[in-house]
């Protein structure tokens, strides 16, 4: 799609010299052809050393953008940026994509649900109910177990298993916001990778990438009804158990370990070879490896353990100290 | 179902004229032609005012019953109103409904599981493995994404996006207890609806009401499992972010902002605007709009901070005040 | 399987006398056609009494295997037993199974995906897209909703309602892990058996135990995006509300009450008629029954009330006092 046919969509005007835009990506993944945008001023760096194509911006940092880059001036880009990532969304399905290429060896029951594009590897097992969205991959050896969903674009790597009812490659949760409060969807146009020797549990959510992807690295075991946002990297070899939740971007190095209902905020680094008891609440990058956190908000967990001893104490206390 | 025959499949007695009954409800909400039920004596107002056909009341009170109305006693008119609601359940398929009817341009997947009654709005994407029970309504331009379930008799709206796992309209959680502990189900006899501009992401689960509707209002966003329960009301343009839980009888205002995890028990009200930080157990109404919420017990956000800074203090004392 | 193949296939010396292994087990529960191991010199009890046919053991341990019970040597017995579970699982589908029975007055919906060798009792409802994998037993009058997924081998009752997207038997979540950090599955061999008049809500997930089985007791109900680890056992008439998470082997008595959001971590024992507000964190078994409890960590309930108004209190206080 040309630039000038995506200021026409998007009614704003342009009058720089054409290109023909392939997709979307931030500042600083986008290359030569794509599309990006800056909705906040601490960007100006990337802004400034970015390789977009073109970027929407407002009139009042369009000077910063780089002479290779053209300027999409408009009133607010995080908004103009939701409603042009419409325009490079992919069809549901790829009707016109080759049937599906089953490897040797693997049994795919013909009551799953492939579209056209998929490749499925030697000696896997795809079960009845379970779904293949278009180019999805699936490497040798992996299970795919009943009503398991796998959107479009997807790939699993080899000796993966993923349970009856979990969804991999849903939309990730992302809008722009009116000025009078309406939520604009951001189209997610990325994918979930999966790397090989990963377990899935049932009824779980991995989100796709809403640029790129969403990685589970290689080895990594999660439970069930966890939740994966979008963009997430997950380490080699990580353990997730039942009910825990991880937000958008958030990445976690190799080897963690955490336990059940533990949450993450959006936009996380953790260092490898962490730990984190049960339920903990993380809301803050950790660069210290090989460390056990627990709480909420979180705390070592050998300052927890102290802290709880001494609640409990408050708690059965019959008159109150203060 | 004659009132008369209703009291026999409960095995009481009833001997006063008979009436047609059409179903039940609630002594507020039921017509002329419904059968409703008192449980508390707290709902004596109710009892006085209503217009239903016929309410289950326990001989104390009913001399309470209004004129119009018919009494039909009974020692637990909670167990039996479990007992009645199961005769006025509808059959899981309508088989004798007419073909699905499928609006203009969309495409419904061979492979989507539709039941008669449905209704396919204009433009809409129903994929592989999707299922639309008897009557299901969908509008316009809405998608529902593969492994989609939604149960008999619900509504969305258009442009709504339901993903895959998610089921719409199971029952309600709703039980009367015998005197040696058992349960008795309260068959959820109402449905959901779903207004415009809904998405609602993967393996969420949203029941149907008990009577009338669960409502999610016009531009909702709802993130991965999230469970809401049966007879809900979620305010216009509001986000509720992964694993949130909202218990039965819920309702939130317009623009509500529900962080990951964060809990409400039943029969809240929650004012517009309102905002809770992640993993905010919420177990009182809120009156006062565009706060800002945390913590279980819920306080103000900015209490709760300076809380946790106190008790932050508190974890790292090597020797305890007290 | 030959005990020598078992040996072979695992890299291990044996030159015993020879015995066909049926499956494998635990020390306690193994008989004398079933391997085991012993993971733990805790449980050198165990090994002394042990009835199975061979035991996975250390050379320290190997001089108290039980003289009926042959010493299969290794370094690492719970590596070797993770490597050794999966030569006995099953197929994923046993195609060669008769094909399914159904019971009079049952409804099969012909889009629902039964295995070979599955039984449906009299009066029951199998809705499009549910799944029920080799040999499942359904009992009388049950209800499986549509895009219900019910694995191999499980056994549902009678008067059952198992709604859409909940996963019945899936992998529980087992592993043994090698040095370098790594973690090789436990093949999880075992099954679920649901008793009758149990409701399970959607998007739940009931693991399969990894020997024997993980029981829902008669009479029990449980919301949605309830989580059941591997061989729980959940007592007659219990009530989980949505949300909540059950480590594995956790079991609970009968008429419990779990409010929504609880969760209990794995192998504890919870007295029958124990109750649980919302969000409580288990970690501690419960051996005095009638008890209400809150909080994480868990304190009775009224202990924790008082603890959290005098939080609330420290909240509001302008100076700290320390």
């Amino acid at each position: 799609m040309l630039l000038s046919q995506v200021a026409s969509a998007l009614d704003l005007t342009y009058s720089g010299n054409d290109i023909d835009i392939s997709g979307m990506n931030t500042l600083d993944d986008a290359d030569s052809s794509q599309l990006s945008f800056i909705t906040e001023e601490r960007y100006l760096t990337s802004l400034q050393q970015t390789k977009a194509a073109a970027v929407l911006v407002t009139q009042a940092l369009a000077p910063s953008v780089p002479a290779s880059t053209r300027a999409l001036v408009c009133d607010d880009p995080a908004l103009s940026m939701a409603y042009a990532s419409a325009l490079f969304a992919p069809p549901y399905v790829d009707v016109d994509d080759p049937a599906p290429v089953i490897g040797e060896g693997s049994v795919v029951d013909p009551r799953a649900n492939l579209e056209n594009g998929v490749t499925v590897g030697k000696g896997c097992t795809i079960m009845a109910g379970a779904y293949l969205g278009s180019n999805v991959s699936v490497g040798d050896g992996t299970v795919v177990l009943p009503n398991a969903t796998i959107y479009r674009d997807c790939v699993i790597g080899k000796q993966c298993r993923i349970h009856g009812g979990t969804t991999i490659g849903a939309d990730g949760f992302g809008y722009s916001h009116t000025q009078t409060g309406e939520h604009v969807k951001i189209y997610q146009n990325g994918n979930v990778i999966i790397e090989d020797d990963v377990e899935i549990g049932s009824n779980c959510s991995v989100d796709r990438a809403v640029f790129a992807s969403t990685c589970i690295r290689r080895g990594t075991k999660i439970d069930n009804n966890v939740h994966i946002g979008h963009n997430c990297d997950i380490g080699e070899d990580s353990i997730l158990v039942a009910q825990v939740g991880v937000g958008g971007s958030t990445s976690l190095g190799r080897n963690c370990v955490v336990s059940g209902q533990t949450a993450f905020t959006d936009h996380l680094e953790i260092a490898p070879f962490s730990t984190f008891t049960a339920r903990s609440g993380v809301t803050k990058s950790i660069t210290e490896s090989g460390k056990i956190w627990s709480g909420y908000p979180l705390m070592e967990h050998r300052q927890w353990a102290r802290l709880q001893s001494r609640l409990a104490k408050l708690a059965k206390e019959r008159t109150h100290r203060g």
